[in-house]
């Protein structure tokens, strides 16, 4: 029989958004969910917290192979499922490089991949000195557990990092902050690619990426003005860091497109990834069906585009008052080609609730829509 | 707070293929199933007979909107459900003549559509005499309770239906069997409507249907040469049976094409249908997401098609032995965008397994590719 069973750790959107390919392709797909309701609820077989290990072994002990909504599952958990024979995608030795930021530039520098100067600090001194030799000010960021902004710091002064020194000494883990010179960007890109364990590849076009805040706001596949060589570079860098990594699954890898024309690399995602949500409309096959064939080793879809364009709008905290369901009646009423997604969770400033992705053979019709039937959901 | 949370009557595949657009846009569904582990499981939270007020109540009772997987709910139970204040779309005055085959037939006849020549005949002597006034051959139906080909059957003589005559008889329903002529037509077509109850209507392009063994086997949409007058004639119908006939929901009208082209009504199905599912990949709104539109009184979305064709081709019975998952490797492999969906049923001569679409925009690639993959799931 063929494995058919894919185990979800996590109850995000990035679950929810799994289920519909799964239901459609006929796989098995089961869910450990943190907390009772969230938003991939209706695939939950299990409930618990995944620092446990014996809570995430009773779970992974129903599925044929392990994979994730988010990449915060202990390292030693995930080798503890491996060595009982486990599948689990992508598997710990990648995995790491995602959830360690220091791990992660010195392997892609060690790979000879392109990334912003950068250097580990383990003091205000160190800081000081990496400040001095690029222009006075960088981007410091915690090695682990930032995400959407979170972690991230613009700092001008050798004592800008302090209180962050002070938490690593003062919880013992110890250890380096991540300083990078301020990249001068046009604009920041993402790159998705999908890779079996046996080894085959597949990548979507490069988008670009609109951050507000330090969050995703809106991306638009294929980025504009990408084709040829912006568009063949990111897609190398991809596939050579997902097959370099012994990546399995969706790898998602943010750059910046510097304004001296370089491609630099920013940060990896293991896992479908906000950049690739235009897919489920926009591509023939989208990261969440691939990401699913993908773990459970089968043949990788069409990734080609099903219109020229497809803009993807975040609907961050929506309405102030009420659901967003309450504005579906004006939303879809003024925008029927317009692809409403909730996901399920209470609206909150700046929380991801949802999206909306128009797909058009015109930037400027797909860019105004989706923004327009955005814009009913908030506010 | 807006109404968000459907409740469908029955765990078939159609009920499993409402999932994926109602977590995509973020509805509450909820399905009611005959028995445990059918199709629709992921979404079920009950489990019992539809046949049964109490059971049917008691899911009713937990949800915003009734709707359904099949037309078999007794009207009684409808009624009931009715008069309590629940949505049922549709309702069970539309469902009727879903539900009793004469019933339709006297209704469209009423309303002027194109009928075929019928008649309502409860003996043999009644039966010959209409073989005798339409060339000796037709097509006798029992009012109620037939689908994919069962309770449909040529004769060409008064005593071919004596079988039915007796089973009516014996069970205390008694009435009349269908009888009609015996069409002679060019092609099969089906036509989607969506209505909701405050009265927008939506259409889907025409399709041709092609039956084998009285069973949809495949579906090419938009049907070939149908522009203009047929495409036009077909829409016609399927919007005035739906608005005269109060349906809400999908409606999907099956036609004849004859020969002398005209265009005839076959059959009336009040639900997602057969005829509908290329629209999942094909149309900027699927049947699935356009359903739970219309129940939930919510604007319609855009029918436009994506490809110039999709071709949709049932996997009937499956695999001889093991499972559809074990030929995915190879199906996969040879047909890269080919959308392969499994209905998470066992394999079993005949039955409604799976299915696959592929889009395009050329007809004959599109055909090639979704009969070639569809091939790898049979045998």
């Amino acid at each position: 029989m063929a494995k058919n069973t894919v185990g979800v750790i996590g109850g995000g959107q990035l679950a929810r958004m799994m289920i519909p390919p799964a239901i459609e392709l006929g796989v098995d797909i089961r869910v450990l969910e943190e907390a009772p309701g969230m938003s991939a609820e209706i695939a939950a077989t299990g409930v618990g917290d995944y620092r446990d290990l014996e809570t995430v072994l009773a779970f992974a002990e129903t599925v044929d192979v392990v994979t994730f909504d988010h990449e915060h599952v202990p390292p030693a958990i995930l080798r503890e499922l491996v060595s009982r024979g486990i599948p689990v995608h992508p598997g710990p030795d990648a995995l790491l490089y995602a959830q360690d930021k220091l791990q992660m530039r010195a392997k892609l520098s060690e790979l000879g991949l392109p990334v912003p100067a950068w250097a580990a600090v383990e003091t205000a001194d160190e800081l000081g000195a990496f400040l001095a030799d690029h222009g006075g000010r960088a981007v410091v960021k915690t090695a682990r557990g930032g995400y959407d902004g979170k972690g991230v710091r613009v700092v001008s002064d050798a004592a800008g990092a302090d209180d962050w020194f002070l938490a690593l000494a003062e919880d013992g883990r110890g250890g380096a902050l991540l300083v990078e010179e301020l990249v001068s960007f046009r604009r920041e890109l993402a790159q998705l690619v999908a890779r079996r364990p046996s080894g085959e590849t597949a990548v979507w076009p490069v988008v670009e990426t609109i951050q507000r805040d330090g969050v995703c706001a809106e991306v638009i596949a294929p980025a504009p003005q990408s084709e040829g060589r912006i568009a063949d570079v990111a897609a190398d860098i991809a596939r050579t860091v997902a097959t370099e990594l012994g990546v399995t699954g969706v790898l998602a890898v943010e750059m910046f497109e510097t304004t001296d024309g370089r491609v630099l690399i920013n940060e990896l995602a293991m896992r479908p990834h906000n950049s690739g949500h235009w897919s489920i409309e926009g591509a023939v096959t989208s990261q969440f069906e691939q990401h699913l064939r993908a773990v459970l080793d089968l043949p990788l879809g069409s990734t080609e585009v099903r219109n020229d364009w497809s803009v993807m709008v975040n609907i961050l905290g929506g309405p102030a008052e009420g659901t967003l369901q309450d504005r579906y009646p004006a939303a879809l009423a003024a925008h029927p080609a317009a692809k409403v997604h909730g996901y399920g969770k209470e609206p909150r400033p700046g929380r991801k609730v949802g999206h909306v992705t128009v797909c058009s053979d015109d930037l400027g019709d797909a860019v105004f829509s989706a923004r327009s039937a955005a814009a009913f959901f908030e506010g």
